[in-house]
């Protein structure tokens, strides 16, 4: 499988870029763009990362998903140590084109690394007045143990 | 209406951040966090934006979504100027705390500046080995004018 680097369109005008087949993402200064990634079957929300232009052009010539990880600071095949992997169904831009929309099958059924079906097993309560919020759990059921799964691997959250 | 600032609690540990019910978000070195806006409905995903603590406590305070606006460098009620307003359903957030979902009903149906239901309107093909990408148009007809709706205000897309 060739994993020719994509010729991206220049930035020419807003009218290119929002009204255009031009394909021009904004990487930021760091070189990245923001990832969002739902459930293709659910529509529910898994995770947000990032992609280097590497990540997005394998994401494009594979159809599966990679990511940029800033923690390891090197191109992410997510699944690679996991197992659950993403298959693309459908990859879409936003009008500005500096944020890419993946929708994914999950081989596994879980994209988090904290064990949980999707990153976002807690809410944040509502039309409050209190000064200090406590979140509350939507899912309690994770779907793996990550010490089975990463082992001593380090944790990616940073602090 | 009282918008008294949130406590947001000092992120102590990766066990805090990720296993309790504390409220940490983390702001990133601009002070913002990544917010990622879909459908409550359809799951469809509308728009990526950024909070600052103000705009998430708004958030919070009111049910209706606020966001900062990076171009304009303010606190952006979403639907000030256009009436598309966004009336939040639920506010999530991630594992390591550094992204909010928030899961909405849009008066008027529409989210994108442009002018379209979604600012994610156009695919990129996938499994191809083309160097020069077209996207393709998901969604052709737009909900409104944004001359009629926004008239001269300028662009918040930044090249």
């Amino acid at each position: 499988m060739s994993h020719e680097a994509i010729a991206f369109a220049p930035r020419a005008s807003v009218e290119q870029v929002e009204e255009s087949t031009d394909f021009a993402p904004k990487f930021d200064e760091r070189g990245l763009i923001t990832a969002v990634t739902t459930d293709a079957t659910s529509g529910e929300l898994l995770m947000q990362g990032y992609m280097n232009a590497e990540a997005l052009a394998q994401t494009i010539r594979t159809g599966e998903a990679h990511y940029y990880s800033r923690s390891r600071k090197t191109l992410w095949r997510k699944g690679a140590t996991s197992g659950l992997t993403q298959e693309v169904k459908e990859l879409l831009i936003d009008d500005d084109q500096d944020c890419i929309w993946l929708r994914v099958d999950v081989a596994g059924g879980a994209s988090c690394h904290v064990g949980y079906r999707s990153c976002f097993y807690r809410s944040i309560p509502l039309r409050t007045k209190a000064q200090q919020i406590a979140l509350n759990f939507t899912d309690t059921e994770k779907v793996f143990d990550p010490r089975d799964v990463y082992g001593d691997a380090p944790n990616p959250t940073v602090l």
